[in-house]
């Protein structure tokens, strides 16, 4: 490939919304160009490494087993009110009328039409398992797009969806895409990690994503030390950090504290460590009450002062699903004050209170008084407060996991401690069970002669934010640095005065020609722009090889070759550039 | 390949809204399956024939220095605005609102997003020309979806852009991509023509369709028996039947023909031939009148009895753009008469005349008398009527080429006669000129320093549309026959008996061995049906070669190669087997 049979329109500015480098290099570069809000066109090379990825994703999931095929982009209606995401889904599900007046939804996801071809097609054991997937264009209107493309409106995801005759196959099934997706990551040559996830709405029992390694990432990933123990923070399981209860050993204690609002103000100010403080969050559930009124329940929840709430694990506590933090109003009615002075002694009207289970084994600790400018000090359970119940009791103080783990808590498998990484979510792999076959009335008939619900998984890859979560990992100050895998070319070469001298032309054709014959995906840079402006597109490119061939070199029998990851140079003889490069594209 | 790895759910019976073979064909063989109207899942199979049709133009498009890249689905409305498509599109055109109620169009093409992309990065002439081309999703909301994925809603294109600097330099481009179109549709294996076409609307200079042949094409190709002369319909020229006009030889003559509306009905009631008569309709065009209502012109269109009217050139008749047909009332107000006995004599209000060539050279003809169950016969120009001013002309009696061509007329280039043939357009190369760079301000500075407006060129190939066209082209009634270069396997291997015999086992295996080395994509059939099963499948399926591998055979050391086209059967020794496979597929 010439350069010159390109388009290469590189840029030395960022454009003004690019928040991450990411976005901010993939334009410079000349990879995408931004269409609309969180829509973009792939320029040439950004769709080059969109193929590449394409072409792993696909060896690895025909390998396994799996089945392509391609759904539409358009979808009707009728099977999203089936299966209730119609209703589910927010305004990010695009929604479209055709000419008749009939609806439809541009896709985010395929289970409706994925679930309606298997009740269609697999009805019979013998049939099972199966596993489809496409490579497709979605859509997901989200309401802020931002960072380029790793959250656009528009992109492409790979999606998979097996059907099996029961969990133990499905969940063979799940563990056999589980290990493709490793083999995927794997060849994609990117940094990344595993981690158990919250199944969510969607239930079931089973749920991992997959996550590239990025200090800019959006996703803390949990990992301990001492195991393979991986889990993103919405599941990562906080164990207490103290064992036992101490006995109480000071009196309860109302003490000024003007002005003191935060858990950290209120230990500096009492020259106690933030450890002995409790924050208190209050939160309120709605449910419709018996004469037509909505019935608003206020709860109270207790965190050590440096810890933090984890909303998932709220949600999933007994009576909080679907919780809203309670209004100023709320508040100041069961509390008799304003926030930052509240806390579980001596409320006005009495609320639910949930202790996380670090606080269920605190004594003599500090926190609102219910007053402003008041805490108490030396509070203890049992003294002060009734004895909250044995954890997973339903009682008006229970005992819950409702905080984020922090770096340095034990694992919770009892194995060393738990650290913390930044990731980029770019794969998910999820155990779904009957939740769309049961809507769906999705059935086999099975050994047994028996109709059953297909159980099913479902698996998905970002292909477009991989770009993206690929250079957020894999960048430096003069630009992109892609994982030879993906590349948009594994070697650049850059020659120096092409038109004036016989033996560059001579040098760079025989190159080009062992290049193609080992089947090395390469471009010889044939624009003659001056070597800085060649060398510092090709680095913003991020293309991981580069060999530089002049006449200086050539009279003394030599080429550089230059790896883009540390730009270091070295000098070889012609003969030996081929097996160097080589040498080095499965490491970089 | 093993057809237990594949998904393949083969049907008896056709849908029952399935009016053309391909539909039915596809749908029984389990290649596609309906979501919704127009909107098709393309299942395993049909997409394995979609990828090879998209490797084969990506290699040639890619070859002819195309650059691919790949433009978003969903389009802002905004960029339609600025060409003048978002009012000039009518329904078919599906308009979208997000969740901030902007508006979006999903695209049907995307002249304007590569127009948008031309004025940002081409600026100067030392850019030009190029060629940008992507393989996309489309959406066209089509009243009527009919014929399966021929003409559906949802459709995969490849549509390509090109710039220049000049209109010489633009249709070079543009003979560029009509050579690679050629080597396409070579490569793909069809029978198909490419044909001179309007540019009906968009304008420009040039434009060729690209027909598949098929006796149930929608499009009716003409081509000369002498020459290379090929058009479509709407295009090709029909010469005057008659070279010049006799002289009168009959009296005007006013002849009772009750009940005899028709030209048929005339000429056979009055024994005469049908040539001698003359077909009337009549048409209005409106325009906005100086009070502010509309001003209607009548016009009256002459064609010999015999001939069709052509829409498409009527609407190029200065004067008769945007036609539409006349109203009864219209008809009544300007002849005094209802429909059937119309003509251009004794007309109760004047109109507008338009002759067809061979009529204005017409003589002793017959036409309707303007009153109910009356005719004229021996009707003459100049006599009777006004002579008709030279073609070409503005005048009330004009002369135009207003019908069909129809077979036997002599081609237009005076060589040889014209034959018309049925096709499927399924690729449409257009010149472009300044459309949309004008309309969407797309210019780049010149050598001579001045900013002019690209030269544009697109062309489009209809890759879902072409799996209908091949199978219209090719199938029996057994059912599909690929052509070898797009089939989804080139080869399957029927084994009989494959659990109970080890020589069959082994045979299989070998062949599956020597298959694949060789690169030629097969399939084993490894499902254990019985055999009548197998290769009604695989007919239905259309794969072009066949191996039947059986204990029989293999004791007199010989399989069975079958050709799905003609279903031939020879037998060969094992070991002669893959060289003839080798030799029959590029001929199949």
């Amino acid at each position: 490939m010439k350069a010159t049979a390109l388009h290469l329109p590189t840029f030395k500015e960022a454009p003004a919304d690019a928040e991450v480098i990411s976005h901010k290099l993939m334009t410079r570069a000349g990879m995408i160009r931004k269409l609309a809000g969180g829509i973009y066109t792939y320029m040439p090379l950004g769709l080059r490494v969109i193929r590449r990825i394409e072409a792993i994703i696909r060896e690895e999931m025909d390998a396994a087993g799996a089945i392509e095929l391609l759904m539409p982009v358009v979808q009707p209606a009728e099977l999203w009110m089936e299966s209730g995401r119609w209703e589910e889904y927010g305004p990010e599900l695009m929604r479209v009328k055709d000419r008749h007046e009939r609806e439809f939804v541009i896709q985010p996801t395929s289970e409706e039409v994925i679930t309606d071809l298997a009740r269609q097609d697999l009805r019979s054991y013998r049939q099972l398992p199966k596993n489809f997937y496409h490579i497709q264009t979605k859509f997901r209107d989200e309401r802020r797009p931002r960072f380029g493309i790793m959250r656009g409106r528009e992109f492409t995801m790979k999606d998979a969806y097996s059907f099996d005759r029961n969990p133990e196959a499905a969940l063979a099934s799940y563990q056999k895409m589980f290990d493709t997706y490793i083999r995927i990551f794997d060849r994609l040559g990117l940094d990344y990690r595993a981690v158990a996830a919250d199944t969510g709405s969607i239930g079931g029992s089973a749920s991992h994503e997959f996550q590239v390694i990025a200090d800019t990432g959006e996703d803390a990933l949990i990992y301990s030390t001492g195991s393979d123990y991986a889990a993103n923070i919405e599941l990562a399981e906080a164990v207490p950090l103290l064992a036992t209860r101490m006995a109480p050993t000071q009196p309860l204690t109302k003490t000024a504290t003007p002005g003191q609002a935060r858990c950290e103000d209120v230990a500096a100010y009492l020259k106690l460590p933030l450890d002995r403080t409790l924050k208190s969050i209050v939160l309120s559930t709605e449910k419709p009450g018996a004469d037509g009124q909505t019935e608003v329940t206020v709860w109270l929840l207790l965190l050590r002062g440096d810890h933090e709430m984890n909303e998932v694990k709220v949600g999933k506590v007994p009576g909080l699903k679907g919780f809203r933090f309670a209004t100023e109003a709320e508040i100041l009615e069961h509390f008799g004050s304003k926030p930052g002075y509240l806390g579980p002694v001596g409320m006005k009207k009495p609320v639910r209170i949930v202790a996380d289970r670090t606080v269920a084994n605190m004594s003599d600790f500090v926190c609102g008084a219910n007053e402003a400018d008041y805490h108490y000090t030396g509070v203890n359970w049992g003294r002060d407060l009734p004895e909250p119940a044995a954890e997973g009791e339903i009682a008006d103080v229970m005992v819950a996991d409702i905080r984020n783990v922090q770096a340095g808590d034990p694992s919770p498998d009892g194995k060393g401690t738990l650290a913390i990484q930044r990731g980029i979510e770019v794969g998910h792999v999820f155990f779904l069970g009957t939740k769309y076959s049961e809507a769906m009335n999705a059935t086999f008939v099975d050994e047994d002669g028996q109709s059953k619900p297909l159980q099913m998984g479902c698996y998905g890859i970002g292909v477009t934010r991989l770009l993206g979560a690929a250079i957020e990992q894999n960048h430096d100050e003069k630009g992109i640095i892609w994982p030879a895998a993906i590349a948009p070319f594994e070697v650049v070469v850059c020659p120096m005065g092409l038109e004036r001298s016989e033996s560059v032309r001579e040098a760079v054709d025989s190159l080009a020609a062992q290049l193609e014959a080992a089947g090395i995906r390469h471009v010889v840079d044939d624009r003659n722009e001056r070597p800085g402006v060649m060398f510092a597109d090709w680095e913003l490119i991020g293309v991981p090889l580069r060999i530089t061939v002049g006449d200086r070199g050539l009279k003394e029998g030599l080429l550089e070759l230059t790896v883009r990851r540390g730009l270091e140079t070295r000098k070889l003889p012609p003969a030996e550039v081929l097996a160097e490069v080589q040498k080095l594209l499965p490491t970089l």
